[in-house]
């Protein structure tokens, strides 16, 4: 195909047509974050309806980061690591734009060990290598016994993660979230991106 | 403007091209994670060199929390606060697809009170409130003489953080990063998304 020169007036129209495509296409495309590789983040289940682990999630928005070390808990702190928390553009685009998670939310954390208690800045905590993940999923369709329809489950450990998860029984995770998260079973008392996103 | 019909064959080669420059339009934008209202995380000055305050940072990708509480440091730690740190979408891509930082990355560090010590989950440290804004930038161009080519910059205190910031002083930050940072004036070994995205 031979594109035409500026002096040909007949081509004039199809190039406006195209540059208003490609700007509109640029406008729909930008404005939601895009995950590589995993349909921005929906979750998506096998046909025996087990949670497939969701991919590129370190591209994820991220919430917040509680920590409650073992040295702070006697030693037996139930999850001794950082956790780092996650939530999915699809879900996190929908609380900016209502206030509330949408069916289809993701939040998912990711486990990090204490790597170093001191550091040029100071003691504190400091991160060291990935642990574990584990992830709830709001969706009415697939969880509708579930309380708040949350569902929750557990991919294991790295470096050996589950390619997919069963839903855990409703009182290993889903009493606390419901009587502790601040906010349909999502702690947003400690996800500043959240209460900041949130709209007036 | 008037589109023409399909059955108007003089119309094929303009359809045809404005199909081909979409599609390669949406294979351009679709890859890389795309941040509202920010061109993507590119630095950008003003016309007295001064570094612009980075939009929609919280949309990047977040790369570790460091912590160095006062509680830990005899109540004068330098930075109390939880440090949430992020990395802008184009310096993420090239680190992920090189090793290394490329010109125009940007480290945001976002800097978040202790708001709670105890929670359902034990004791430890919980995220409060949004306290301040500092920013690392690598641009061999804009600072040609400054040590690693990284500038560094504070934004001040929330609610107040400023439009834009000059460069601080070589002594104030980059001999610290320079002397302690594993790779390339950041923190890598602290920030374990970095190390896991980092190419064999």
């Amino acid at each position: 195909m031979t594109i035409r020169s500026n002096s040909d007036r007949r081509v004039t129209p199809g190039l406006t047509l195209v540059a208003t495509l490609v700007a509109t296409a640029s406008l729909l495309l930008i404005p939601a974050p895009t995950v590589a590789g995993n349909d921005a983040g929906k979750p998506s289940y096998n046909e025996a309806g087990a949670l497939i682990l969701p991919q590129g999630y370190r591209e994820w928005i991220y919430v917040g980061a509680p920590l409650t070390p073992n040295d702070m808990n006697g030693g037996k702190a139930e999850f001794p690591e950082f956790h780092s928390v996650y939530i999915n553009p699809q879900g996190y685009q929908g609380y900016k734009n209502t206030g509330t998670f949408p069916d289809g939310t993701i939040m998912l954390k990711e486990l990090v060990s204490v790597g170093a208690k001191k550091a040029t800045s100071g003691s504190g905590y400091f991160m060291g290598d990935y642990v574990a993940v584990a992830v709830s999923v709001k969706d009415s369709k697939q969880f509708p016994d579930e309380p708040g329809h949350w569902g929750f489950f557990s991919f294991g450990n790295h470096p050996n993660l589950t390619p997919t998860a069963e839903p855990l029984p409703t009182a290993s995770c889903n009493g606390c979230h419901e009587a502790s998260a601040d906010e349909d079973w999502v702690f947003t008392q400690y996800y500043p991106v959240l209460r900041a996103a949130k709209p007036e």
